[in-house]
């Protein structure tokens, strides 16, 4: 049993309670207790436990990076400032076309300490060679979704018969922290027939899809070309839309659109960081919340951002979204910390078990250390979590009650 | 004496070159030898030195600040996402308005430490109560140009007659790390008279002039209506203008403005930060540059940032430059590192002693730590500085061949 007290908790919870002289009881896996340290602490007197003075801390929900390919951290700056296409075709590819087995280990192992530790204790990937990707994070403790990489349009050719034959291979290789997903990459790199299995064979075993969608205005012009619709659409229309489809960057968007999302209960895993570095877009926010879609943050991989940092991911966010409306009130600090956290656990479905610091839920809880200069003062936690704090603040990290380092 | 070895050098000298391998050798305030570890280390053998492994590390110039009010980090995240007018009208100036010398005092000093666990060696003010800021710039080692705020239109009053007892009574605290210079509010708060006696009084000393200027689009059209021409034009007509003016924002400057600043040799402090959060605007960086206009980077305070980190400003910059020109090749890594480090030097005129790691200048030297997952690997250390560091990776600060942490 853990017991932090004297410390300031931001709880998530429905109320958005932040608890300043709190504490937190954790047994087991999960947060037995939550409240003032001077009541539990009485509460508690007699049980045996390991005490630790939280003073100076601020707890968080861990959060959710809810789309990355995190093997690419071994393209790191290995690549940046160059067109899209330069980027892609003359040095992304090629470099991820010599990737063996090992490489991505390596590289999934790395972006999952980075991750670890600043404040990530979620992810949703989407890569090549799971087996790989599972080995390493379950070496790291981090909560991983893992979707193997769908695409049977032009040279590459991995459709239903390959992820068939994984999803049976790799089903008794999971943990509880490690789940299986689906990831066909795009609609112009999956046929409209794996899509649709995509979607069928989601829905029998119960599984997330996770696609790239509207990126860039080129691929509305493209699909509406080939299709005679916009993306989102044509992904209606074809039946693949569902409340178990997380859709990555979502920057061109009609309105007619936005309430397809909506309708189908869609979640969209927004990337601002990795979509001004290439210049792809910038999704509307303001819009997507205001009709009711749920959207949460992702890092996209480090080749294009490039870092997955949660907390540089929300400030950016809440910049970008001001200027693009014209409003210094929007994109407000608790909206985006509610991005990085509980929207982040609603589109992958966990939100009953995680997301917030709540009596019964599982313990997934980042320490972040607000006695440093840059975090004083604090007129207000979740300001400075957004607007001031960065991944390094990190001072420790709680998966499934188990301190991670 | 101190000589690290083993390490990585961005020196940024005129051909902007990266050692591996490297060392440095510090004697006293100065940079005695720079080059590869092997030959320095036996070129220095029997010279009796302190030797420090710098193996991970990466050695940078001291990042400049060029443009900020230190002490208002009293009021980080004090009134966050809020239009301009009810910021400053409803929060900002009544709050500072109880400010005493005191809390002038600790604000800054809280705001120096700040910028000097995150790799700023040197930064340029404004703000009132000089003597307060000295006091704690002194006390914390950094390099500080403290502007004693000039406002004459409205209602508060501090004019010539003000500023010239000051400098009298001041000049005998500087020491050679603490200088002064002259900062008129803006255009539309300070009159004529007073612009053309601040330029005047500055070449007579010998002094910097510190203004914000085109901050906003609402102050180019009151400009307009007043003065019958935007207020660069304004400034220029008035015999302002001089290669010893720092202008803070310049978002909003026609092409014809542009050909000005390079003219008169002024320099731009960019705070794209601020501006996004603000809703302010965004600096024609592309053209600036191009026009030959020195730009630099500031933080401005954090009421309106809310950090003073200049690695997260780094990012920032890159990244809405990229989208403003849509162009991903535009504000590229060594662009913006060079507005952060020589840039700065030269908008502050000190880039003969300081700014680069060259011999026979002064040590102001910063020690990002690599050897973290998010710095990993390391295709180009100045695309993981740019991209991927952070305030907090900042392991060591040598201002004047002094190790300040």
């Amino acid at each position: 049993m853990l017991f932090i007290k004297n410390t300031t908790i931001v709880t998530q919870n429905n109320e958005r309670q932040v608890i300043k002289n709190g504490a937190v009881l954790i047994v087991g896996e999960k947060i037995a207790d939550i409240g003032l340290s001077v009541k539990l602490e009485k509460k508690y007197t007699k049980i045996k436990k390991k005490i630790i003075n939280g003073r100076g801390w601020v707890l968080i929900p861990g959060l959710i990076n809810a789309h990355t390919h995190a093997a690419m951290s071994l393209l790191r700056g290995f690549a940046d400032d160059l067109p899209l296409k330069d980027w892609l075709e003359q040095k992304i590819w090629p470099a991820e076309a010599k990737f063996k087995p090992r490489d991505i280990y390596r590289g999934t192992k790395l972006a999952c300490q980075e991750m670890l530790r600043s404040g990530t204790t979620t992810f949703f990937d989407m890569y090549w060679q799971p087996e790989s990707i599972i080995k390493a994070v379950r070496e790291t403790g981090i909560r991983g979704f893992v979707g193997p990489l769908i695409i049977d349009l032009g040279t590459v050719a991995v459709g239903p018969k390959q992820i068939e034959a994984l999803y049976s291979r790799l089903k008794q290789k999971l943990s509880g922290k490690v789940k299986l997903t689906i990831a066909p990459h795009a609609t112009y790199t999956v046929s409209e027939d794996t899509l649709r299995w995509c979607q069928s064979f989601a829905k029998k075993e119960g599984l997330l899809l996770h696609i790239h969608l509207s990126e860039t205005e080129g691929e509305v012009k493209n699909c509406l070309k080939k299709h005679g619709c916009r993306p989102i659409e044509y992904l209606a229309k074809i039946g693949f839309l569902g409340n178990n489809v997380v859709a990555a960057h979502c920057c061109w968007l009609s309105d007619k659109e936005i309430k397809i999302l909506a309708k189908y209960g869609v979640s969209v895993a927004h990337c601002p960081t990795s979509n001004l570095k290439l210049v792809s877009g910038i999704a509307p926010l303001g819009k997507l919340l205001k009709a009711g879609v749920n959207v949460c943050l992702g890092t996209d991989s480090a080749a294009s951002n490039n870092s997955l940092d949660i907390f540089s991911e929300m400030k950016i966010a809440a910049l970008i979204h001001k200027w693009d409306e014209k409003n210094p009130a929007a994109a407000d600090a608790q909206t985006i910390l509610d991005l990085a956290t509980i929207n982040g656990v609603k589109a992958l479905k966990i939100d009953r078990q995680v997301g917030s610091i709540d009596t019964g839920k599982q313990a997934d809880i980042v320490i972040v250390n607000f006695n440093q200069p840059h975090l004083q003062p604090c007129h207000s936690e979740v300001s400075n979590l957004v607007y001031a704090a960065r991944g390094g603040d990190v001072s420790a990290v709680i998966i499934n009650g188990q301190v991670l380092f």
